[in-house]
């Protein structure tokens, strides 16, 4: 299978067997630029894969939200040169009509989970990205749930906080406004934290600093846990998810992260099956978002070998 | 097929057919003491309804929550005495081996709605009730989202402001405790708010009042409202639902609490797809969970005739 994962700073593609096993890989900065700037990076990619010769089923894309499944666009807030942009027709068209999937990049994640990773096994999934923002993404009995144009799992735009910090959404306590690595570093900045190297001011060097017994550090990640634990609890009370996997930059820390969302999860779930609920660490890493495009096309259609095209312009 | 609504003050149970029509009811107030003396109440119903000899393909409870759809047990709330009560087999054994189905009342609420009712042609369907309680059920393409063990769409026990009211679940700033009608009852009561006639301190006086012009009743319907919004966005940041249809007693001054929820739906619903969301009030009214108990046996079973039981105890 092709899988296609649409970031703002990262366009990749690969080939994804069926264990869900990346067995080439492509990728490219996402230039900037307009509509017809970004695409003949990726369709480069693409080419370059079909180039391989190996016989595929279909094409799976993971992308940044937001999305309209039902028109096969992709908008996402960090590529400005994409909005409405037709993507499954795109690269439905760059492979010679072969099947195309497309869901979110964090629903992606969750599949993957799923599929191959910490999420086996469990039959109401969340997965959820902690890193630059959150995100997060359903599965249920097996199926990624997409929502009515593909924009399920936008966990990070919940307001958990009505009096909290202001999101770059518009909105005010947003889960990404408070639990996010670049939202704990602000807040530990605010409040005195200084990392050692002046350059590093990340979630890493702050995990780091916690470790050490760093006062400032240790709360920015029992804030942003507490925030998780919120946000987990109101995903159990709406989906009722048996299992959270947790994957990005901030659960790398999962030694500081775990504790301080199972310290707070009584606080939000009063009722007692809210409670009922599995932490995991991912185990995909950054594979997940390919990983899971290509579990798009479970089922998946009659391999065949995509002509290559003489010219890998638009 | 038979239908069977379970709830802390009546018990009820009908016939209903294939276009969601009930036609045939019985009912009786929820006894109370422990399992065996509710029990029989439910069992007196059903032969009832056996009795009229009209040959039913299955069985379908909606229940006060919670449950384990695994185990078959319900747990209601307000039904002290039925704690992992065995409900399915008690009413399979009943019925002499029927095909028996169980979910959340307002699961089956939103599934009528969906069905017969005000959620026609809905994708993603959130049903919700703002009554007493606040509770929803999600439909999604046409199905119910049952949950691990059947108790998604928990809404009233989301948190929605971590710093509002204690809510009797033990956790604080519930959407039940804040949007509930005797929450908004008690809101207006602590700020000078008196009903014309004490004996019916209730949403619907307040809504009378809030009509002519009470300042505190408006505000308390704004606030209510306000706290509806707030959850309407969580239920499409997580499941993008494209239509919610709230029903309830609080719901019936849909005059006084659609304008109170589209007014705050912005503050709450910093990205666009957050604002894309149609309110409709419901349409089946109390027969919702029987119609929608039936809809749970969708595609069904062989008709037949239920033997006539010689007594109607346990």
């Amino acid at each position: 299978m092709i899988a296609i994962d649409i970031g703002g700073t990262k366009l990749a593609a690969g080939l994804v067997d069926p264990d869900g096993v990346v067995t080439a890989r492509r990728a490219t900065p996402t230039p900037a630029g307009d509509a017809e700037a970004v695409w003949p990076a990726l369709a480069g990619l693409l080419d370059e894969l079909v180039a391989l010769g190996r016989p595929v089923g279909g094409a799976g894309i993971a992308s940044a939200a937001p999305m309209d499944l039902r028109a096969g666009t992709v908008s996402p807030v960090n590529i400005p040169g994409w909005r409405d942009f037709p993507l499954v027709a795109r690269v439905a068209q760059r492979l010679g009509g072969l099947p195309v999937r497309l869901a979110g990049d964090a629903v992606c994640m969750a599949l993957a989970e799923h599929h191959h990773g910490a999420g086996r096994g469990s039959g109401c999934l969340l997965g959820m990205v902690v890193s630059t923002g959150v995100g997060g993404g359903f599965v249920f009995d097996g199926k990624p749930h997409l929502g009515a144009l593909g924009n399920a799992g936008h966990v990070g735009h919940v307001v958990l906080d009505p009096a909290g910090p202001e999101c770059a959404c518009g909105a005010r306590g947003c889960a990404e406004a408070i639990a996010s690595g670049p939202s704990m570093v602000r807040w530990a900045v605010e409040r005195g934290w200084r990392p050692a190297d002046a350059a590093r001011a990340d979630a890493a060097a702050l995990a780091a600093d916690a470790r050490s017994g760093d006062e400032v550090a240790l709360a920015a990640f029992q804030r942003s846990g507490a925030a998780v634990a919120h946000l987990i609890t109101v995903c159990v009370a709406l989906c009722e998810v048996d299992r959270v996997v947790i994957g990005g930059g901030v659960a790398q820390a999962w030694d500081l992260l775990e504790p301080a969302i199972t310290a707070t999860l009584r606080t939000w779930a009063g009722l007692d099956f809210l409670r009922r609920v599995e932490l995991r660490p991912a185990e995909l890493g950054a594979d997940a978002g390919l990983v899971g495009a290509a579990a798009l096309l479970a089922g998946g259609s009659p391999l065949r070998a995509v002509p290559v095209r003489a010219t890998t312009s638009a």
